[in-house]
């Protein structure tokens, strides 16, 4: 196994055809994760690309589910993004994504919420196969910070 | 004690009348539990009974507070489920229910949402006694999964 | 290092300003807070003093960001209370504030959501410093407990 960004993970990303972007620095008085013991706790991302974010509004609303399982994926990766950070650069050293937490905007009379999140959900089995797979809890929000879809946290334990 | 559960909180079970189903399997890309270190991480768990859903709708507009308060309940009787399945079949291994998050699907004008989430805090200390009491937050959702009126997570402590 | 409440911390609370209340009790079947390992769970705490609510209504409907925000800061210092009565009184035994979640009532055109949360945020960073930098999530509610403006809830390192 090679350290530092080199092994297993980033090429498997690599073949999903995934780039992870920088770790989005918090805009307020927090930190994108910190580690205790060997779980990382992630703060809660959103579908942030280049510093903007991507998908705005409610599912039931005007965003389907599709728009709305493309945000949560793009939650996931900036998750990716800040897991990294977390492992010093070396994904391989992710022993079991733990539990993910999704919270869609969505108007009252939505109720398919669990396909919205499957988009990040997805992602982690994607990269990370068998120590993707997770505990989740998906809820529905009247609103989330800047307006956005879907905003998604997670816990993780790290070797 | 008695392993595979012929212990004490089978008996308790049993005493209280309560039959837990078999552990519901997700209908997503995630798995009901995970356990890291000490901790299991419990999805959160929705009143579904057979399958179905046992409680639509939102708190404050048609469901009444004795409504919410047992769909939370059966939420809790699932979480119980899952939590056996994570100790080999022993629920006399679990060491401290930490942590349950209640969500409670409500209109903007409903307060009651402690009591609701009561339901499923009701049934930890009636099964568990002390090592039942635990932390927890209850929250207001605009909509959750399949338009169920409660769903409830958990975090717990096992040996 | 001083014990029980008489060390670095408490002084920095006194040069705030900031009086901690009695940790509030619980008005269910449920405890404020569980240690299990080096973590503390702490309970949802909203923005009561003397055990009234003092910040009532949604965000985006009456109540202002600096009111939003001001009760955020209550929900924090009612953390502090429940986490010093977790740590016997000492506060200096805080390793790491690991991760706060804050819950916003809030109208669906809200988007605000961070800034109401820094309230909580910003007073961990003046009391712990470095070790008050949390990881964080922030999400709108459509109705919480009481019909308060503001719920917070933590999970805390202790020595």
């Amino acid at each position: 196994m090679e350290l530092n960004g080199t092994g297993a993970i980033e090429a498997k990303l690599k073949q999903l055809g995934i780039v992870l972007p920088e770790a989005a620095k918090p805009v307020a008085n927090y930190v994108p994760w910190v580690k205790t013991g060997k779980l990382v706790f992630v703060a809660g991302q959103i579908p942030l690309k280049d510093g903007k974010p991507q998908q705005l509004g409610a599912l039931g609303a005007g965003v389907s589910v599709e728009q709305g399982a493309a945000a949560a994926r793009l939650c996931g990766i900036n998750l990716l993004a800040q897991l990294k950070a977390a492992c010093d650069g070396d994904l391989d050293r992710v022993a079991r994504v733990v539990k993910l937490v999704g919270f869609v905007n969505c108007a009252a009379d939505f109720t398919d919420i669990p396909k919205v999140v499957n988009g990040a959900s997805d992602l982690m089995v994607e990269v990370f196969g068998e120590a993707g797979k997770h505990a989740r809890s998906a809820v529905g929000a009247p609103s989330l910070p800047l307006g956005v879809s879907v905003e998604v946290e997670a816990v993780v334990e790290i070797k």
